[in-house]
């Protein structure tokens, strides 16, 4: 089924299939932190991460945003459109952490009066730097046309995400989307949602359930990563969610 | 005529007036660079700045964008309409060059397809962290709509200033922008318009006439500052400038 390894990022392998509008997307263990300056292993991640997008895609389709995803494969393995990906990477922030909150000066945790959409230059040498629309048109990343549909559709995954876990005990704290143009030109969502992507906060205890116990060494990584995964599971419609294998 | 000191910069004081409507600034010779961490003395560099921002601002008046610029009162001092200032500092730039080749990786000197502006958060504590305008309205430093009027009002000046530059041989790369709100609640551009806020290389040699020479040490940084005012008062309309005294 797998054909040429197309690309190969720091938690996913994309490959070609014999359809040239479908890829198939491979989930790693592998995990990097601070532009891969810090490497290490998540055993069983790549399974949960998969597990949670091929729960979470076709319910973002259901509520009104297009996505590449088809239909998981296996346990680490899911097939989806073939998309060229926009090289801008759009972070949604519900309530300052990380990044944002060092860089203005915030305590970590303070709420924002309304979603903050952040959009950042997928480039790995460059450390993702921080651009706004007007760099990405003129540097020929995205059409203007295209960023406005991509900030709409960032704004309706935050507005089905944010409910979807705060009744599921979870906080949504902030998270990274990556878009992709599909061979016919369609602007659908891509790459995945997962602990890897999103800051995710126990509502009652303010447990971080997310990548920050890798990045901040703060121990229990595995468990929570499966934790995310029974909460993601948890009343989810049954015709949308397969179980891990 | 000078009341209070409101408020002192790095390169400028302002003082009330007898006038709650108005301030008036003083230029100083100050330099700083690299968020303060380099300082040093630009002589002349106070009565430049005030002169060529003189000059410039009401152009800019009749060329529809609204300033906080009155009259210039002496070799240093300017009258001014009292503004409170916009948190947000504007960058407009037309050609890639100082931190945003370096963060993006772009050779300096890159002509940008489209102007590209950029907004930051004036906090010297912060070190003028770039933000966007859902990060702004959030945080509550500024309105959806003061945010559009100010893009509108900084595209309307390098409309106006490119060519102005153009035409007197110098090529307008990039500046900055400060914004302030009148006590009638009229946005106004106010701060200054001088080789201490624009990137300006001659467009024969591509020699720098700016700050960078400072920043950089080029040396000839008080000539390249003469220069620059000459160029300014250069043909322009004698009602709105006067000679520095």
């Amino acid at each position: 089924m797998k054909g040429e390894l197309r690309y190969e990022g720091k938690a996913k392998r994309v490959y070609a299939t014999q359809n040239p509008a479908e890829y198939v997307v491979e989930y790693k263990d592998d995990a990097t932190a601070f532009n891969a300056q810090k490497r290490g292993t998540i055993q069983g991640k790549g399974a949960v991460n998969n597990a949670i997008t091929a729960a979470l895609f076709p319910q973002l389709e259901a509520a009104g945003v297009p996505t590449h995803f088809i239909e998981r494969l296996s346990e680490r393995e899911q097939r989806v459109k073939a998309v060229e990906i926009v090289p801008v990477e759009v972070v949604v922030r519900n309530v300052a952490a990380g990044s944002f909150s060092k860089r203005l000066g915030l305590t970590e945790g303070a709420p924002l009066s309304l979603p903050v959409v952040e959009l950042y230059y997928k480039s790995d040498v460059l450390g993702d730097p921080m651009i706004n629309e007007d760099a990405a048109v003129a540097l020929g990343w995205a059409s203007r046309e295209d960023l406005s549909v991509i900030r709409d559709l960032a704004l309706k995954v935050n507005a089905f995400l944010a409910p979807f876990f705060q009744a599921r005990g979870i906080r949504l704290v902030d998270f990274k989307l990556e878009f992709g143009k599909t061979l016919d030109g369609q602007i659908v969502l891509a790459d995945e949602i997962s602990p890897d992507t999103c800051r995710f906060w126990d509502a009652a205890s303010g447990e971080k359930l997310d990548k920050d116990r890798f990045r901040r060494d703060l121990g229990g990584v595995e468990d929570a990563y499966q934790e995310m995964l029974r909460r993601v599971l948890a009343d989810a419609p049954t015709g949308d969610v397969k179980e891990p294998a």
